[in-house]
């Protein structure tokens, strides 16, 4: 089992060289890429959904849903929007060799927003580099206010950190103040918005936090 | 990029193997072994808090943690038993090497019931094999009622699944029935307990289903 470490570490650095060249792609096309990771059930295609709603009308956006099954897929073709399905293979993570095959399917000079849905895992993920500009991490409140101790890596690896389902904050013993400090304590340059997917409190913060990174890059 | 089936099918096959050598030393020290999985926030750690104080007056107990920190090993060494943390070397699931290890600091002849917590993800731990009798998958109220649709591996190989966080039912749009339609068409003969760590409601039942499983062996 001695051998697993250096397979891994030859798998990770494969990928970040392709991770690096699909940069370049995404640059060169003057695409905005968001990586959004998150637990299964924190809420990231509700989240990514009333984000789409919002940004369609100024932006023209697309996504890759790394999910194991096409449920998903299904709630963000209904935005009609290009939706391509990253074939996983049942791994637990996205890598930068599934996006590129799921760009096949999408004519990235018309998009100025790609979002990129990844599997549901607060582990994995952080390791494999995907081209992305900015990584979106999900937190949600019912999960507890002890993850950013206990996943530190993923929250290292944000650039915003966004917790949802506040709408359970007074029904649960989530402590904000612990999950707040927990953040800034692994990260502190990240920014951090909480929202409700369900009621839309503090979705128009993303949309702004996105609106303002997708202008600079095309201005 | 090709290589990796051919990796991944021989770490599992090396897996399997000594999972079965594992499962052999269990029945040997005549020890239940109960491998409990699910989502990051689902409430593992407080539903086996709970077990174990039920259980200790009745049954010896260890536990093996798989966490990636040792938050929630210290809330379980209040408890009093033995509690061996799993390294998963940033794992994103434990595998039968892991628990090999971690068998060092437990004497399993002394063990009734050994508790193994795996890594919070609802995509690897089911690919890997621990030798454990019983498997035990924990969903959550605010994860929603379309796990089992998502992630139907992970039911599939479930003797029991919790449904945890039932005192959210009310403020949430959980849908029960589409929740327990979707585990039984993933796996029809699993057992299914819906409980509520926080208020207790349900625990005693989980009791119950662990106490039948260790008489019997007992016996």
């Amino acid at each position: 089992m001695k051998k697993r470490i250096p397979i891994k570490k030859q798998i990770l650095s494969e990928n970040d060289k392709l991770a690096q060249k699909l940069q370049k792609k995404f640059d060169t096309s003057n695409t905005i890429v968001v990586n959004i990771m998150a637990s299964p059930g924190a809420g990231k295609t509700s989240i990514i959904y009333q984000l789409i709603k919002q940004l369609k009308t100024t932006y023209s956006l697309a996504v890759i849903d790394g999910d194991v099954v096409d449920i998903d897929i299904k709630k963000l073709q209904s935005l009609d929007i290009p939706v391509a399905l990253a074939n996983t293979g049942g791994a637990c993570h996205l890598d930068a060799y599934m996006i590129k095959k799921s760009l096949q399917s999408i004519k990235l000079h018309d998009i100025d927003l790609l979002i990129i849905e990844n599997v549901g895992n607060l582990i994995c993920p952080a390791n494999f580099k995907l081209g992305s500009h900015k990584n979106i991490v999900i937190a949600s409140i019912p999960e507890g206010s002890d993850k950013p101790y206990k996943y530190p890596q993923m929250f290292l690896g944000a650039d915003l950190v966004l917790l949802n389902k506040t709408d359970l904050l007074s029904v649960t013993d989530f402590d904000m103040q612990q999950f707040e400090k927990g953040i800034k304590r692994v990260n502190n340059s990240v920014s951090y918005i909480p929202l409700s997917a369900k009621t839309g409190v503090g979705i128009s913060n993303v949309v702004t936090w996105l609106s303002t990174l997708v202008s600079k890059k095309l201005s």
